[in-house]
This record gives C-alpha cells, structure tokens and sequence, in this order.
C-alpha cells in the first residue's frame, strides 16, 4: 500500500500498478509533468457496458485536467453527467531491442488518471481555461485570436475532472536481459520522438507573421 | 445509414462517427491503414462500470487486431473472459492554428475500433501471431532472436479481436476559417510527426551488429 500524502496519490484498487512494480509511480510531480508534456490523450468511458475511447487534447491546472469537445458529442454529455472517466497520456520515446522475444519492449512515459468530469458552464471560469489551454499550446496566441462569440461557446462543452487518483510508468532503460548479452543478436534501443516541422502558412496566405514559439511548452524540437 | 459492403463496416449506434462527418470513413482499406500506421494504441474496458484504458503495442492481421502482454494483467484476465475492448490507434499530424480560437484544431488519422477479445491459447497460432508482431516491428529479426521458452509463453497473455466494427476519422487540412482570411494574425498549420534516432547500443556493447531495417513497416523518418 502506498502512503499518502500531499505529494503523491493514494494507490487503491483502481490505481494501482500490479504489473512492472519498479516503473511505477503515484509521485504527483511526475504524474503533472507527464501530462503536461503532450496535449494528446485517450478518454475512456463507458455507456451500458460498452467501453468507449477518444483521442482529444487535454491541459492541467493544479489537480484538475481539462479537455472539451462538441457540446452535442457522446463523449461530452455522457462525461456531463457525472459519469467516470479514464484519462491517458501516453509519450513514446523508443523500441527497446532485446535478444529474445520476450524482454523486447518500449520506452515510454505514460499516466493514467480516473475522476468523474464535470461540465464548466460559468462564463468567466469557460473563458479563463480557454485561454489556459491556448497559452499552453501556443504562448501569446489567444490576445491575438478573434474574439470567441455566444454561439461557438454554447458549442464547445468544456469538462473538467478533479484527478482523484492516477498512476505514472515510466521505462527508460537498455534491454533488460543482459544476462543474455552474448546472445548473437543486436540489442539495444531505438529512440523515437515528435518533431514539429517548419509551419506551413494557410493558403490565403500571411495576414501577420507568426511571432511567438509554437508548442514551445511542449519542448518538442524543430526537426 | 452507411450503406454495407465487403469494403465497409456498417456505421451503428456504436461507431458512428456524429461530429465532423466530412472526416469520418467506414473504409476498412482506410481503417486498415491508419492501424497499421503505428503500433500504439489505447485499449478501453470497463469493470464494475469503472472504464479503464491501457497504452501498448497491437498489430492486425485481415480483420483482427492483436496485442499481448502479462497472462496476469487485469486487462488481459478481464478482456480475455470475452468482455467488450475498444481499440484506438491515433497518429499526430499536426497542430492546426486558425484565426479563431473555435476553428483551431489537429490534423490527425484515428481509428476507434471495436470487439470482443479472446485469448490465443493454441501453442502454433501463439508463435505464428508472435512471429508476426516482430515482422512488422522489425522485419528479419524474429529468427534471430533467442527463441521463447515455455515459460516465457505461459507469462504472456495474446489477445485476438475480430474487429465487429470500427470508423476512422482524419482531419489534413488547413485552418476552417479561410472567410476570416483578413483577421491580423497568422494561421496555418504546425507539422508533427514521430521520427526514430540512431540506434543506441546495450551497454554490454555489441553482440552483433544491427542488419535489419528498423521499423521500416511504420514509415517512420529517421532524423
């Protein structure tokens, strides 16, 4: 059983990582760093025993994870109501190549965080994780966008979920049978990371040159 | 209603695609693709009503999605009692800036697919369906490696789900609001993609040098 406290989550049934103890972690710090590293995660829910899972992007603010969608999508009225979710960050950083089938693996960052969402539909609470999301992906955009009207925030339903408890697994090793290392057969790791590429102007052309660093806060590096 | 055919999975109240229609397909070549595309996913389950959802690596083989992991697992004991997955693979194309913040977006290629699992527990279909995840990972090495040993097979759980129906969804395109072409700020769209690194060497240093095409069946760019 993992102690609380203020800095980590409570391991529970829920929660819990049975499999691979060493790459586990339920340090809050590490758990926010890992969600905050990505804007892409997976929504899990479920509807009469049917599960479902959505791509979308997320952004935190302290224990809470925002995301918003359609306000008429499945996703968003079902999570509206109270429904539990299960969120996951997933970064990919390498194949890991071992000298048998078995411990050949993957190095990756991942979290995954349950809560129950709730709808944000006071006004001003709506327009302030907004522009936190936009600050996220792109610092100084959101005071250069056009204003948003009534109707595209009566559209956009935005959730937010108090994480109640998450877990981390992080693996960043070499292949883990070294015993084997005489095995005739190259081991090691193959990295792979995201890159953003140079932006690619709309076709309309420049109205305004792109002054501020794009995706800078996610750090991924310009290939 | 999406009409039925041999290259089409039929749209119901489970895959059907009800926001951004002009994105959605049913193609199974295009589904096919997208799947094939990576080998991250996120599997979705539910327990007790609690949704759960898992990253790690699938293949497909025709219309089955693979993926495999501890025989211990929660989600592969849960799944492999025949309860209901669903499956996403999504691939990140690119962050899409508009002039409005309701028109900003991601270019991407996803798949949702869904089924119930069941577990391969005949001893050839296990190595066939193992030998086939590595072919695809890295084509050649499979033989290469030092074979599974029994206990090595009766840790791992090999999951096979008939895929009942699935959607896709893809979004490439630049900013929505070229009718805002004149508001002063730039828009366009920020490519992403995954790319692999050279090769790190285990520590142990090399058994044998690395003489197969990495990860080549993912098209993914080295840097």
């Amino acid at each position: 059983m993992t102690k609380n406290s203020d800095g980590e989550f409570v391991a529970n049934d829920r929660n819990r990582v049975r499999r691979g103890l060493k790459r586990a972690s339920y340090d809050k710090k590490k758990v926010y760093d890992i969600i905050d590293g990505h804007f892409l995660c997976h929504v899990a829910f479920e509807v009469d025993g049917q599960p479902f899972v959505i791509p979308t992007s997320h952004w935190r603010e302290g224990n809470r994870l925002y995301w918003h969608g359609s306000s008429k999508s499945m996703m968003i009225r079902h999570l509206a109501k109270g429904n539990p979710a299960s969120v996951a960050v997933t970064q990919l950083d390498g194949l890991v190549l071992a000298r048998s089938a078995f411990s050949t693996s993957v190095n990756y960052r991942s979290v995954v965080a349950y809560g129950k969402p709730r709808l944000v539909e006071d006004a001003a609470a709506f327009n302030y994780h907004m522009e936190r999301f936009f600050e996220m992906l792109a610092p100084g955009r959101w005071s250069q966008l056009r204003p948003m009207t009534d109707t595209e925030r009566k559209a956009t339903g935005l959730l937010e979920m108090e994480i109640e408890d998450a877990s981390a697994k992080v693996r960043a090793d070499p292949p883990g049978d070294r015993d084997e290392a005489d095995y005739p057969v190259w081991a090691g790791v193959v990295p792979i990371s995201m890159r953003q590429h140079a932006p690619e102007v709309a076709p309309e052309g420049e109205a305004a040159p792109l002054s501020h660093s794009l995706l800078d806060a996610y750090k991924l590096p310009l290939r």
